[in-house]
C-alpha cells in the first residue's frame, strides 16, 4: 500500500480475535464468528483488504439492516445425483459459501463431478477463498456469483449487467491456482480503492460521464460505466453466468437483485471435480508443473516485468503480511473499532 | 462483407454437396463426410466464414498430411459416475466433438451434470457448433478446447499461451444463446478476415513489432503477440483453461502441441447440465426471457448501436444466407473447386 494516507499495522491474530468479539456481540454463535473473522482477516492476509478489512463495516451494517440473517443455515430444495439446489436463508454470505463448497466437493467425490447452486445467500466476499478452500483440498473449482447491476451492456450506458465474479482453481504445489476474476475490466473494490490512493488505473477502466474511455477510478464510479473484460465478449459473460446462477439455483436475477434497496439474496454456483477419480490422476501435478514451468519461461517486456500464474502474488503478500502485520487505513481500522 | 474484393454467392445446398463430394473422393466414409460437410456449411451459414468455407481446405490439406485420421473414432479411457476420459484418436475435430457433446449430454441426464475430457482430438472449428447442438437438446454447455501457443502471457512478448476458446450455451426461444469466445481480443480467424478485407480492428486488439499497441490486424499477426481478453484476466483464464484441459483428458498441453510441426492433438473438455432435473424446470424459459427483456431494455449509447445477446446476430446472418445463399470469396471457392 501506498503512504499517501495514514495506515495502521494489524498482526493477523489481533484482526481476526477483533472481528471474533464485534461478531459476537452481535450475537453471532461462536463457531460463525471464528469462521466469518477467519475469513474476514485471511482476505485481508492475503492483500483482498477491499473484501476484507474495508468490507468488515459494512457486513456488520448488513446485519443490523437484516438483509443478513445471522442465524441462517442453507436447506436443501432439491437433489438429482450431481446436482443441487440450496437455499441460502440469507444467511452470511461467506458461510453459505464454504458450506456450498463443501457440499459440491461430496457430490464431486460420489459422482466425479458436482454441482451446488444456492440461491437467497449473500456476498461472498472474495470469490478466491472457495477456490483455496476447494483446491487446497485436491478438487477443480469453479464457481460464480451474481451482483446487482453495475456494468453496461456493451454498446449501452445504463447498468443492467452485473460484474459477476468466477473463480477457477486447481491444486499446485501444496497450495493452488486461483484465478478469482470479477467481469469488469477493475473490481469495484479495486477501483475505490485507487480513489482512496488517489491513484490512475493501469488500462482503461471504463467511460466517464462524457462517455469518453478512461482510466479515472472516481469518473468510471460515478458514470457506472466500467468496461467488461474483452469489451463485448465478457458483457456476453457476465449475461450468460447470471442466468446460469438464476436457472439452476432458482434463485433472484441481477434484473431482480436490482430493484431491491441494497445487494442481498444472491445466486450462486459451485461446481468441483475429483481429480482423485482420474486414472493416471498421480501424474497430475507433474503434468501441471510442466505447463507452469513453460509458461514462466516467457520473455517478459523489461527488466521491471515478472510473469506470474493467478494467485501467485497473493501468496506473496501473504507471507509479507503475516510476518509483519496487515496494513489497514487508520480511518477504517478506527471505524471498525467503534463497532 | 464488403465489396473490396471478388465474391461468389454459394446456396448452401450446393457448398454441402460440394464438401460432401470432396470429402467421398478423399476417402470419408458417408456419414461422416455429410456430417463434417453440414458443419463446415453450417458455420459458413452463420457467417463464420474463418471456420467453414474459408477453412475447409486445410481440414482437407490435414487429412492429407495424416494430422486428421478420416476413419478414426474416439476410445473411452476411463469412467466415474458423471466424469469420462476418451481418447480420439486424431480423428475429424468436428465428428469427435459432436460425439462428446452428445456423451456428456447421456452423462448429464444420468447424474444432472456431466463431464467428457477428450484427449487426441483435432481442431473443432466453431466451438458454438457444440454449444447450439447441446441447448437445442434442452442442456445448459460449457465446453473449451486448448490450442497451439498463440498469445503471450501478460507482460510477456513470446507467445506460450493457447486463445483457448470457451463456450457457454443454454436453451432460449426455441433456439439458443450462445457465447462462443476465443480469449485473445480478437480470434486469429478475425484478424485474417481483417487483413483480407484491409481492415483495422474495432478496439486494440494486440501489440505490433515495436510493442505498441495496435488495431492493426497484420501487425498483430506478424509480432504474434494478440492482447488477452481483459488484459492480465484473460491470460489468467487461457492458462487455467489450457491446464484443464490436459489434466482433465490426460492429453498434451499448449506447450506439447506447440512443439509440433502444426496444430493437432488437441484436448477438449465438455460438460453439460441436464436442467429437466431442477424442480420447476417449465418456469426456466419465462426466467431467461425476463432477463433477457431487461437486458434488450438497455439504452445504446447511440443511434446506430444494438443491444444483442450472445449467438443473436448469427440467427440474423443464418436467415439472410439461408434465402440469399452464402457469400464467398472468389479466390477461395476456385481453391475448393481444384480440391
Amino acid at each position: 500500500m501506498s503512504d499517501q494516507y495514514k495506515t495502521v499495522v494489524i498482526p493477523a491474530a489481533e484482526m481476526q480475535l477483533c472481528f471474533e468479539n464485534i461478531l459476537l456481540g452481535k450475537g453471532f454463535k461462536k463457531d460463525k464468528a471464528v469462521q466469518i473473522a477467519s475469513v474476514f482477516t485471511n482476505n485481508s492476509v492475503d492483500g483482498v483488504y477491499t473484501h476484507g478489512v474495508n468490507r468488515f463495516p459494512r457486513f456488520i451494517e448488513y446485519t443490523k439492516k437484516r438483509y443478513i440473517q445471522i442465524d441462517a443455515v442453507p436447506l436443501l430444495k432439491s437433489k438429482f445425483n450431481g446436482i443441487e439446489q440450496w437455499d441460502g436463508g440469507l444467511g452470511p454470505g461467506i458461510s453459505n459459501a464454504i458450506f456450498a463448497t463443501d457440499q459440491c466437493m461430496k457430490l464431486a467425490t460420489a459422482n466425479g463431478i458436482g454441482c451446488v447452486a444456492l440461491s437467497n445467500t449473500n456476498h461472498w466476499m472474495r470469490g478466491g477463498t472457495y477456490g483455496w478452500q476447494a483446491a487446497k483440498a485436491g478438487y477443480v473449482f469453479i464457481g460464480w456469483t451474481n451482483t446487482i447491476a453495475n456494468m453496461p451492456a456493451w454498446g449501452a450506458t445504463d447498468a443492467r449487467l452485473g460484474n459477476n465474479p468466477l473463480v477457477i482453481a486447481l491444486p499446485y504445489n501444496n497450495d493452488a491456482i486461483v484465478l478469482d476474476m470479477a467481469l469488469s475490466q477493475y473490481s469495484f473494490g479495486a477501483m475505490e480503492l485507487s480513489v482512496m490512493k488517489k491513484e490512475k488505473l493501469r488500462v482503461y477502466g471504463g467511460f466517464d460521464s462524457d462517455g469518453n474511455i478512461s482510466d479515472d477510478p472516481a469518473g468510471i464510479l460515478a458514470s457506472k460505466r466500467p468496461i467488461p473484460v474483452g469489451y463485448w465478449k465478457g458483457a456476453g459473460l457476465a449475461l450468460l453466468l447470471d442466468i446460469l446462477a438464476t436457472i439452476l439455483s432458482g434463485g433472484l436475477s441481477t434484473q431482480e437483485l436490482s430493484k431491491q434497496e441494497a445487494e442481498y439474496g444472491l445466486s450462486q454456483v459451485f461446481a468441483a471435480i475429483d481429480i482423485a477419480k482420474l486414472p493416471g490422476h498421480s501424474m497430475i501435478p507433474s503434468l501441471i508443473e510442466n505447463i507452469i514451468i513453460d509458461y514462466k519461461q516467457s520473455i517478459p517486456k523489461d527488466a521491471f516485468t515478472s510473469i506470474t500464474y493467478p494467485g501467485e502474488r497473493v501468496l506473496q503478500t501473504r507471507e509479507i503480511n503475516l510476518s509483519r502485520g496487515i496494513p489497514v487505513m487508520q480511518e477504517v481500522w478506527d471505524g471498525i473499532l467503534k463497532l
